[in-house]
């Protein structure tokens, strides 16, 4: 008989071209838990993948599904693969899901992480996995300025300019900033998320933080639906797709 | 005018064969710090280093010394190393010291903390940075053990078979085991360390946990002065040398 399984898994980005295979040649998570699925499941399957993830940008929690007619138990299913990936990748979790089930249709929301190391000296045990930035940062300014995402606006501004996608509208529920000694953290949940929206928005605060943006101007760059009335995209290192959001019915089934 | 400076350092020692130059080809975090020093005080200068470390042991805060008769000021040496120093090396912090201070002799004690993943599953962003035990851990066991250590003892048992020292009495001042979620530390600090000491004293805790050994056999296994007693030797890469203790009125110099 055939099942659907969903997997969670975390990655350390730093090594792989984001999540999707692109090119051959090119290093690519899917391609690691395909060939660790193999190993396991001793064929060659599909896997589809919750989002795609750029070179560099991490995951707490990352969602996949695959078809398949094998009866392996999920929590074995979970230790095996996790002797066949690499040290940076990792299986969480999986789930048998209804055949319907899809990782990326079936996403009611996400939640993206973005790590700053806030002092003017470096972390050696977060490089790759911060952005680092030697300047005070004024937490007041950027939570002000993050509220202004909340709600649902055309985020055209905060889109790389390459995109393709025509509809724009997003709907933020929750963007705050916090610290933790050095650390600080940008967390912002939503319905979804354009190409490479939250390094923007992240660029952005940055910019609000120095004062080269007001947080009162935010309302009027949305409006401007123009990518380059933003801040800059900050770098991929510092991101973290940190959860995915699905109806609880659906991962609800009974497990073998 | 020749001034003596301590400089604090903090590193990954992943990359690294320890802290000390020890024969040529091979990478040292004392090279990439001579080399720094070079190209910021125009002069290869010597170091002298507070302990050395094995292959791939962190330190959070590691001390070492220079002497140069450059006046460049203790923050703008700082500023100017890390720029010079590979991501996974820091300097923290740069002292003038007395000409009479020693890194080594002039230590009254050190914290070591070694570092557990307590979790079937890796964690993909500590990897290199701590053990992954997969199995539960007693920590009421654990820290009955860690007491025993507490003290002036012959910690023979706890040393590497090869070692040369002579004197292997050590006073330990503090020892405990405590967890944060699947996070957990060893703690100990003491006047001063044998060769591999904290690595065989975390594996004999974890044979504690599993009840190989009990807790109340720990004084038995002292005093028997014998390393095949004791548990095995935890893996480098869990271990980090987390302080380095000197008198208060040697860092009190005046800042230039």
């Amino acid at each position: 008989m055939e099942r659907q399984l969903l997997f969670i898994i975390r990655y350390r980005g730093t090594r792989y071209h984001g999540f999707q295979v692109q090119r051959a040649g090119v290093l690519t998570i899917a391609q690691v838990m395909q060939d660790a699925i193999e190993a396991v499941f001793k064929q060659r399957l599909n896997i589809k993948g919750c989002s795609r993830t750029d070179t560099g940008v991490h995951a707490n929690r990352f969602a996949l599904t695959l078809r398949t007619q094998s009866s392996i138990p999920c929590d074995a299913a979970v230790r095996a693969l996790n002797i066949k990936l690499p040290p940076d990748v990792a299986v969480l979790e999986c789930h048998q899901v209804p055949d319907t089930f899809h990782p990326r249709y079936d996403c009611t929301g996400k939640r993206y992480l973005y790590r700053i190391w806030n002092s003017t000296i470096p972390n050696p045990f977060l490089t790759d996995l911060t952005l680092q930035h030697p300047y005070p940062l004024d937490l007041a300014r950027m939570n002000a300025a993050a509220k202004q995402f909340l709600g649902s606006h055309d985020f055209s501004a905060f889109c790389s300019a390459g995109s393709k996608v025509k509809d724009r509208v997003r709907c933020i529920t929750d963007a705050s900033v916090s610290t933790d000694g050095a650390l600080c953290t940008f967390s912002v949940t939503g319905s979804g998320f354009l190409y490479n929206m939250v390094r923007i928005m992240m660029g952005t605060l940055l910019e609000v933080s120095r004062g080269a943006i007001q947080p009162e101007q935010l309302p009027a760059i949305l409006a401007s639906k123009n990518r380059a009335c933003a801040g800059p995209t900050a770098p991929a290192r510092g991101l973290y797709l940190d959860e995915v959001f699905y109806p609880q019915e659906l991962l609800a089934e009974k497990q073998p």
